[in-house]
């Protein structure tokens, strides 16, 4: 595992344990006054080579005028074509259909060292594939009873280590786990 | 409300949201290397009139002897009987086929001013009714992947206020909210 790119989270979840509504909606997120708090996502992304996101992540931030991200960007679909990427974006993101293992290898290869893993799907197979190494997961203090879930089914238990907890006025609690089992 | 007795949880769940596995067993749960911390159990527990705990729970918890509780226990249940109880625990366990707001208002009748609610099924439906008044979730630095969730569907958001946050060497994070929509 040593030789692949590694895989790291940072996402928020509610406390029932979903990042987004049914329909995608993430407008229960917003809603907590942060402030001028500082989550940690601009030192996490500056330690990143890339970011490998599902296409339902990439629909939802596609529109994003400015493209919010500075670094390249991996969409995971077996479906979707270059024609797909808006044309401004082309420079910086490409489509993968590999499985995750073989993207890892070959992101080693181009030089990648971590890459900044999104998307519960996504999240999903890269930890049953061990190849999420830590996660930050910032709790929102909400239940909104149904949606797409964090976490899903996994072949095994997985354990974890905390290694950080920040939790800010607004009631968000940022938790860093690493992956023991990866 | 203010006239009802109010509902308490105190519980523990891993990262991805579960507080037992299928079959009810809670091995991964004992897993962390707890040592002597103190999760505030005995603490929250003084300040509690009585427990109201689902059937489910109820058989999970029925073999421990000594009897861990020394505050009378309710079990919400429209099956069970009185010989459903060990006859050493009849004293101190009583049944209950009543809704959570017919049950709070009798226990507030016979002086409950605080309840502490246990067992997912249970809290779920007392969130639902309105009931629950605080929460101390406690996080498991673990994936189990699939079991008996902590939370379930709503009617709408709940809106929570965090109160407490502590984390422990063991990787445990207890965190307290104030249920805003209660």
């Amino acid at each position: 595992m040593t030789d692949l790119t590694t895989g790291h989270v940072f996402i928020a979840m509610s406390l029932d344990g979903f990042i987004a509504r049914t329909d995608g909606s993430i407008n229960w997120l917003l809603r907590q006054d942060t402030g001028e708090e500082d989550h940690g996502f601009d030192a996490f992304i500056s330690g990143m080579d890339g970011l490998v996101m599902g296409s339902g992540t990439f629909r939802s931030v596609q529109e994003f005028d400015p493209w919010p991200y500075k670094v390249p960007v991996v969409v995971m679909s077996a479906s979707m074509t270059v024609d797909d990427i808006p044309e401004r974006l082309r420079g910086g993101v490409e489509i993968s259909g590999e499985r995750p293992e073989a993207l890892m290898e070959r992101l080693k290869s181009r030089g990648w060292k971590r890459a900044y893993v999104d998307g519960g799907q996504v999240i999903q197979s890269f930890l049953r594939a061990g190849l999420i190494v830590d996660m930050t997961v910032t709790v929102i203090p909400i239940l909104i009873g149904e949606g797409r879930g964090l976490f899903g089914a996994v072949d095994r238990d997985i354990d974890l280590e905390l290694t950080d907890v920040k939790s800010f006025p607004s009631g968000l609690v940022s938790n860093t786990y690493r992956v023991i089992t990866a």
